[in-house]
């Protein structure tokens, strides 16, 4: 079968023995969560890259259900690995600087003690007698894997998925060890759809009659069907509706030729019948059920409040990437998660990656150019030492490269002597941090940046920022009460549309609140209308048009003077810029000024 | 269990015997679309209401795959019908108005010929010797019944999911039969996704040992295990992820006490497991694999040519619904309906009903104050003598009720003056449907409006206008070049973000287009922002602001010439008005005119 058609983001998983793999015997019994204990452990894990002198450059990669110790290739003759497209030298997860360790999970059946291991206690393989453990469990022992390797401390665990899970028990269990921690397509908990899921998955295997309770491997049988059935919800739930359709729906009744037993009338059930016959050859159902209940269990909470009591006590930095198709893992759940995080000022960066692929995506190379980038920055930033290199302004929306605000911004240096001594501040429309880059210098702490285009994203993370990926539109309900010292909204205003929530929600948020924005009652404004019969054009010539202007909202200073008196809202400070001439307007703003910045609270 | 947790959408479906079922024997045999003969078919079918003198009230339904002829109850004693929210006296399906007839279909096994039935040629059970059959093949019965019933044309033919499917095989080969088709959250043909899961539902059942080759009924035991399965597998799919959550979240690990043998570990665990275990009581393997299969298989073509040509033959009246969480039947399906319909300028009406409840949502009371309004109003109309009752003009978007627009629109008498007679005509953001009924009072055809708001749609379907619900944001694409005589954007492009794109497609589409929009350079704007420094505010007092306007466009007639004139548009005639004092404007309209109204080709 070398038909393209069967390949997907795991099948590349070999059934072989894992050539690299390395294994220790843990000293001593594990206590499990949920009261049980093994009397030994044996972890799988295979290592990328050198470990440097001070034992500071290790990152943990945590695998999902159904991966392994193999996350990347360690030659050019070696079999693929799952994340080849993330992990290597040059890579995202650059092997050239950073010591990888990916173990096979504990209840795995890739090398680690799982079920398909014997029991000391028995000399018989566990089966069902495996004790049920938690995500918890898996990290206690990466925690002991990495004692062994003499690593006190971690750059950064990643993972996707139930990966991310472990992640965030890193967060939870060891606080301390961690500099930096990315969740990629995860979740708190599972939805009660993904839940259910898996639920079906595991009822499939349970009434297989080869099943026999757990106790399969001595009959010569295994319950192959009920895992194959389970691992073909799987690979549904995997990957996008657009995705599948793309794949199957051109040629939906030519199956491939596939010799499984199960149906093959229609493309898709061809590839989903091959991946459930190949899943089972390397995958054992106990193991299957054992990981599955683990991840069906975890839940660090169903409110924000009990996340963010979770994940307090960790001082580590945070990337969260979701992606727009993910149907099992929602960006909605990874939300949640980045909401828990600002509730308790967690450094976090947020991007929901736009995809088409569903939760397979972090295992593709499609969005690589974007996750990855991310994934990069952010690493590299943890590695680094001292700032980032300065990036010169930009010019805000709507505005050609050409206009005045192309090199220096006249605007920001006035926000900036307005933000009180070490504040911290949330900017609303930050786009590639030179607002937050300049605050950063002066020591203000903390900062965040809320930004809906991804390419600023990876930029503000890149210099270190921390910006959750947003839609203003949508409201700051992530953010609590009085949460930040100063809240900017630097020449957004007119871009949103729903102007008096997002006025009230900064007001809500910020003890002190600074907008800025066009005055569109500016003179040559006035004049272009009055004289000319024309809707006036803020930024002047090659800025947008009125039908292509991002702008949305055309307001004077004297109307958000009256916006803010019909409010009693209170304004501190008024300063009015004609940024034209580089500046300060005195006399008569809503005439002669351009640009209005008022300083706010309630 | 009167626990209310177990009870879901036709959960209400019962295994005991309808007591107000019919049953006729077809004459002869039945050929199959697939090249099969059935020897004999028996029907059973439930009526309701009373059939009039002429036999020309009858409407009837066609089920879901797990549905079955007891469409609602008959009386106070009867047992629930699986769609009693929509049909019965006064609903909206009016069984004191119509004829309501509901079969169970062929294939199935509630009284229909099926694979639980006998095969005459062996004295047993067809089992997996009953032929495969199409979803035409039900409908073919359907006609034959109807027969029997002397009745030879339908109000309409209503369905839902597969009963939708059925729908669409009636306009296709009986397109004289029906004056209307009403399509509930179906499609052309499944999504990839859809139908992989029905193949793992199929896998589920052909896998479990008891199936023996479809040759279980005497065996004394039955694929109980798979055919749950599979339940479990449709049930997920029914629901959306927020219903799930919603219902199973707040009390995940509390699973209710059933004994099923499946897992019982979760809340949504001892559901499914209970859902399958009754669904195996009243439901046959053999007709799971069926009907699943026939639906899997129904397929009226993967362009909007091929399905436009499908659906060519047929006068009918159409209306869709979709629902906005449905991910089993998506609203993009619904829309590859509609846009086929209206390729070959076929009255058809559309609705997005927003709702949370997914695929279930057709069954379920929560939405039927939306999509029973708009059956009701759409079997009305279709049973209507003569026109509907006028409405008054509506005041445009962001007008108070107390403008100048309230009660006659003097932009509609110049834009309907116009627009030559006969003309037919599309209406972007058409309302409750003004300026649509004007026109087809005077004899215009065709019409068709497009909209957003659910309230206004209902209205129109009410007038008997057809009006597709969409996004003006989201272009005209459903529309095929030089489509309409007219193509009108009435004080709409003022709300609309990508202007040059609706410009661009109104022109494609039209072969002459009208666009009115508020002139900012009206004197009394010009004065507001020259003389007070305050944007101007169309509409006068009493109107939006600045901060709450829908306008997000700001234009001059001026700015609207140069536009055109950029773009090499044709302008043929240029009206303006001044609306306070209801006037045309000859001199200076730039300055003069509060509303422009131009008439273009490209």
């Amino acid at each position: 079968m070398t038909d393209d058609f069967f390949t997907s983001s795991d099948t590349v998983r070999q059934a072989a023995p894992l050539k690299h793999v390395q294994t220790v015997s843990l000293d001593g019994s594990v206590e499990l969560e949920l009261g049980d204990t093994l009397p030994s452990v044996t972890v799988a894990y295979e290592t990328y890259g050198r470990l440097n002198a001070d034992r500071s450059n290790g990152i943990l990669i945590c695998h999902a259900i159904s991966g392994d110790s193999h996350v990347a290739r360690h030659d050019e003759e070696d079999d693929p690995g799952w994340w080849d497209v993330a992990v290597g030298p040059g890579k995202p997860i650059d092997t050239d600087r950073f010591f990888v360790i990916c173990p096979n999970v504990l209840g795995g059946c890739r090398g680690t003690t799982g079920p398909n291991c014997l029991n000391p206690a028995t000399g018989r393989p566990y089966g069902p007698d495996f004790p049920r453990i938690a995500v918890g469990d898996m990290v206690r022992v990466q925690r002991r894997l990495l004692d062994h390797l003499g690593i006190e401390t971690l750059i950064a665990a990643v993972g996707g998925s139930m990966g991310g899970h472990q992640v965030l028990a890193w967060a939870r269990y060891y606080p301390e060890c961690l500099w930096g921690a990315v969740l990629i397509a995860t979740s708190a908990r599972l939805t009660a759809q993904a839940l259910a899921f898996d639920v079906v998955g595991r009822n499939a295997i349970i009434r297989d009659p080869n099943f026999r309770d757990g106790r399969y491997y001595e009959t010569g049988a295994s319950p192959e069907v009920g895992l194959a059935i389970a691992r073909m919800i799987g690979h549904i739930t995997y990957v996008s509706r657009q995705a599948m359709d793309r794949k199957f729906d051109p040629d939906r009744l030519s199956p491939r030729d596939v010799q499984t037993g199960f149906e093959n009338l229609f493309s898709v059930g061809s590839y989903l019948g091959h991946q459930g016959a190949k899943f089972v050859e390397r995958f054992d159902a106990n193991s299957y059920i054992t990981l599955s209940t683990a991840m069906d269990l975890f839940d660090l909470g169903d409110t924000r409040d009990k996340l963010a009591r979770a994940l307090d006590r960790t001082p580590c930095r945070w990337l969260v990437l979701s992606f727009s198709s993910d149907w099992l893992f929602t960006p909605a759940q990874s939300r949640e998660l980045v909401d828990a995080l600002i509730a308790t000022d967690k450094p976090v960066s947020y991007c929901n990656v736009e995809s088409d692929c569903g939760h397979d995506a972090f295992l593709l190379p499609d969005q690589v150019d974007s996750y990855g980038a991310l994934m990069r920055a952010f690493l590299e930033d943890l590695s680094r030492e001292g700032d980032a290199e300065p990036i010169a302004d930009e010019a805000p929306y709507g505005h050609a490269p050409t206009s005045i605000f192309r090199s220096h911004r006249l605007d920001y240096d006035r926000i900036v002597e307005l933000i009180p001594a070490g504040a911290g501040v949330l900017d609303l429309g930050c786009g590639k941090g030179s607002l937050l880059a300049r605050l950063k210098r002066r020591g203000h702490y903390p900062l965040l940046g809320v930004e809906l285009d991804e390419k600023a994203i990876i930029a503000c993370v890149g210099r270190g920022l921390s910006v959750i990926q947003t839609d203003l539109n949508e409201g700051l309900a992530c953010f609590a009460d009085k949460q930040f010292d100063c809240v900017v909204l630097s020449q957004a205003l007119q871009a949103v549309r729903d102007v008096e929530a997002i006025i009230d929600d900064m007001l809500r948020v910020g003890r002190q609140c600074i907008v800025s924005f066009p005055n569109f009652a500016y003179t040559r404004y006035r004049r272009r209308l009055a004289d000319e019969g024309r809707a006036p054009k803020p930024g002047g010539p090659g800025t947008c048009e009125w039908y292509d202007t991002p702008d949305i909202r055309f307001l004077s200073i004297a109307d958000f003077e009256d916006f803010c008196l019909a409010r009693r809202i209170e304004v501190h400070r008024r300063i009015a810029l004609d940024t034209e001439n580089t500046r300060q307007i005195d006399d008569d703003p809503n005439l002669n000024a351009d640009l209005a910045i008022f300083v706010l609270s309630r």
